[in-house]
């Protein structure tokens, strides 16, 4: 693909909305990850074949939700997440427990960069995946995590604040988002205050599925 | 249709949304009455030859999106607007001259109700259209147009501002969305405080054409 040639590109793959705007519900907690009630807009995924090897079961769906699952983890060297998509803790670390939602071999497979404001060590897990945690700034997080892909893209797993964050820099290259038609009510919003991105953005392509529209998004170049 | 047996309802059809969730860019005037840029979401239905035949034009498209467009005006007794749908004056009328965006022959074909802050006497246009202007609420407006429709339905026509009210005060039965793949920044949010949505909206269809995805949602059923 010509595109695996080009620079190292900030993307955005999977990332789910609910119909009113939502990224996640509101009420993070341990067990809700999304949110109360918003693991609804996940359903997509956890029907792909793709998600259910992640989670170690047979069978799952093989179309077009599946695809484009599957082809978000192509040519990814490293990942940046915001903290709160690390986990429910607030504030400064209260010890060492807290090892992430994933278990002990986490789906990364490849240095991960959490941006928070509280430092810790770097955390090393089975599988390749590596935490790290990043204490000044989004931009820091980019640099070392393009670093530490070694000419791969990099990915930005969420949360919706880190999202918008990169997305008001202009440094986000390319943003995959499944429109869902689940209701949250209230949450957290991918777009907000982004004025930016009908200037900065075209949409590139769109692929209704049976229970998605799938849409992504690439940042206009500059003639 | 069973569904014609039924009370009156009030409707929302065909109302248009961006990618990041605005109906209406910013900086509405007489030139742009979907503010700057913001008439790119309703390219879908320019295609249509129900819109089309509107204009007094031949040809268009007869699929899903013209299907969905044409059955928006099915059984539709009576209509309200937001006075900003009306036109771009804001404020007391300074004289009768305003008459809509809509010519001398406006597609209503019946009564609108015009929600303002600003009195003004009943504009009756060509076509069987009258515009009618009440200044004593949203409550008040669907009673005056539930009455005018004769036992037909009551569509909703817009602005967003005032179909979240409706939203908001559990008063809209069924909403018919489109979601476009369309950026335009900033602008009026269909979906902003609107937390009960989730509570009490279901979603019962999705459908994507080409160009859109046409979402129904309806007001759940108490038990």
């Amino acid at each position: 693909m010509a595109e695996s040639t080009k620079k190292q590109k900030l993307v955005v793959r999977g990332f789910a909305l609910s119909l009113d705007g939502f990224s996640s519900a509101s009420g993070q907690s341990l067990e809700s990850p999304f949110g109360n009630g918003g693991l609804v807009i996940m359903e997509w995924a956890f029907q792909t074949r793709t998600m259910k090897t992640m989670f170690g079961q047979e069978g799952g769906s093989t179309g077009i939700d599946d695809s484009f699952l599957a082809k978000g983890f192509d040519n990814i060297g490293a990942n940046i997440l915001g903290r709160n998509m690390f986990g429910p803790v607030r504030g400064p670390w209260p010890d060492e427990e807290w090892k992430g939602w994933w278990g002990p071999n986490p789906p990364y497979h490849s240095p991960v960069f959490v941006v928070t404001h509280h430092a810790r060590a770097p955390l090393p897990m089975e599988g390749g995946t590596t935490f790290h945690f990043v204490t000044d700034g989004i931009e820091s997080a980019l640099q070392q995590a393009f670093a530490a892909a070694e000419g791969k893209d990099v990915r930005l797993g969420g949360g919706a604040t880190l999202v918008r964050q990169y997305l008001k820099a202009g440094l986000i290259d390319e943003l995959h988002l499944v429109m869902t038609n689940k209701l949250l009510g209230s949450g957290e919003r991918l777009f907000d205050g982004t004025d930016n991105l009908a200037r900065d953005y075209d949409c590139v392509e769109t692929v209704g599925s049976e229970t998605v529209t799938h849409v992504r998004l690439a940042k206009r170049k500059r003639s």
